[in-house]
């Protein structure tokens, strides 16, 4: 099996309910992702970056994304993500020219809400990315699975279709 | 992306407890799978046969499994079938010779019970399903994917490993 | 048993997860209250009204709720309502003498994020009202239930105490 | 409020899913009722006796039950207790004339499974309880609450009924 780095960005994926102030927040300790992951899956280290949403990251986190990238040692990546921007990252690392396997995935509802949801999106990101042979840069969300290319967020209907 | 046909025959994945005897029994109408899918799996078509725990699973059984597979015009294949004789049952279609990229899948807990262990076991089966470019007899448990002749149900610890 | 009228102002208890824009929002049409009530209260009726925020209820909502329930019938009711002003529709109940037994709950978490928390808050207050021989107006939160001028909640902990 | 003593003989509110052997177990340590009454009730004390399906209690369990009330410094008891002979245990401890309030409570469904029907039904249990001023022996069970005379076992619909 691939031996696989998970690096947590933030996103809706990580957001917890805060019942002092009534708010979602993103939880920057990875709870949900540890849950999941020590359980469901197997060969993967975790690290967390950023801790956004995807609507407040700038180019200057993608350029610690990439680097965090670069940097490793893995070949197989796995990165969680918030969904309004997942696709403009997708594409900032294509131009990174990176020789990696790379798979992007988040939720559209926070683990802490539907446990069910993110826990497909990431078990069907860690399952494409053990059976592929090709670099690249991937999308998995909703069941749909691609090249970042094909595959959008439909805001209208609240997931991401071809 | 890959049409996908689900098998779906039987095992503790399906099973419900029932409040009027205390027990725990394999819903037939395929609920949990239902519930999965329709929300969260794209291009697949669903299949209810045999129905039972894998322990009373016979070769009978398994012809008629292997008879559905070889009929079918789905070159992608996921079977959710229970833990005990899971590799039994993978053996038994490798010796079909079939020229199909088939993934057992299944769970060590009901998705009544527990919805993200099945969830993240059909998903991974799923991802990897959508990647794959071989035939051959696969199996996804616990974060576990590969040929069926890799991975083996470790009784003690209650889950799969190499 | 008692008749028991459930008074479902909005609040917490109500939020449900908007995945197209990402906030909580109350669902005006009681889903979560009729969701336990309709599984494991006897005896009671809903009505929705103010579907608010408890720090956006205005005198002119207390009012609203003042003249539904001495226009009821009904001598036992359940009154739904955000925790953060809950003392004060409290206290502006008793101003109105109903000669009523009331007892007001809520949730600190959302129904739709945590069930267990909601539906002990109502199954407390509902057993509550059902063993009460005396008028007045009730709190029942997280266990403690007693005159409303005994319960108060604790920003700090995030909990009501006395 | 009253300081309530909970005994917990066992019974479905208590069983929990065992992977290793595929059946449902009681749990012994009271896991799930430390869970629900350690958020959600106060001043409350816990006690494990018996710990048996309540099909299997005898006689000789219910002497055990009756001498673990009247010894108890409390006069406000819950008792968490299986479905099926909930009312012949509350027969025998009538006759035992103990000057207590007692409410006999437990699920249908286990708490691993559906958290929110045993929390209703020990919350309902706790309210009504809580404002109870005669002594006597009492049920709860899925919003009926009662004198245990009173309230039955519906073993066609799965529920307690008057």
């Amino acid at each position: 099996m691939h031996k696989i780095l998970i690096i947590n960005t933030g996103g809706t994926f990580n957001k917890t309910y805060d019942p002092l102030n009534g708010t979602l927040l993103i939880d920057k300790t990875s709870k949900a992702l540890e849950d999941i992951a020590s359980k469901w899956l197997c060969e993967f280290e975790i690290i967390n970056i950023i801790g956004k949403d995807s609507l407040d990251i700038t180019n200057h986190d993608r350029l610690e994304l990439l680097a965090t990238i670069s940097h490793s040692t893995h070949q197989h990546i796995i990165i969680i993500h918030g969904t309004d921007t997942m696709h403009v990252t997708a594409e900032y690392l294509a131009d990174g020219e990176l020789e990696k396997s790379i798979v992007l995935t988040g939720a559209m509802v926070p683990y802490s809400i539907d446990p069910v949801e993110a826990s497909a999106n990431l078990c069907s990101a860690y399952g494409y990315l053990n059976a592929l042979k090709e670099e690249g840069i991937y999308i998995a969300m909703n069941g749909m699975i691609g090249e970042y290319t094909e595959i959008k967020k439909d805001r209208i209907k609240g997931r991401f279709t071809l």
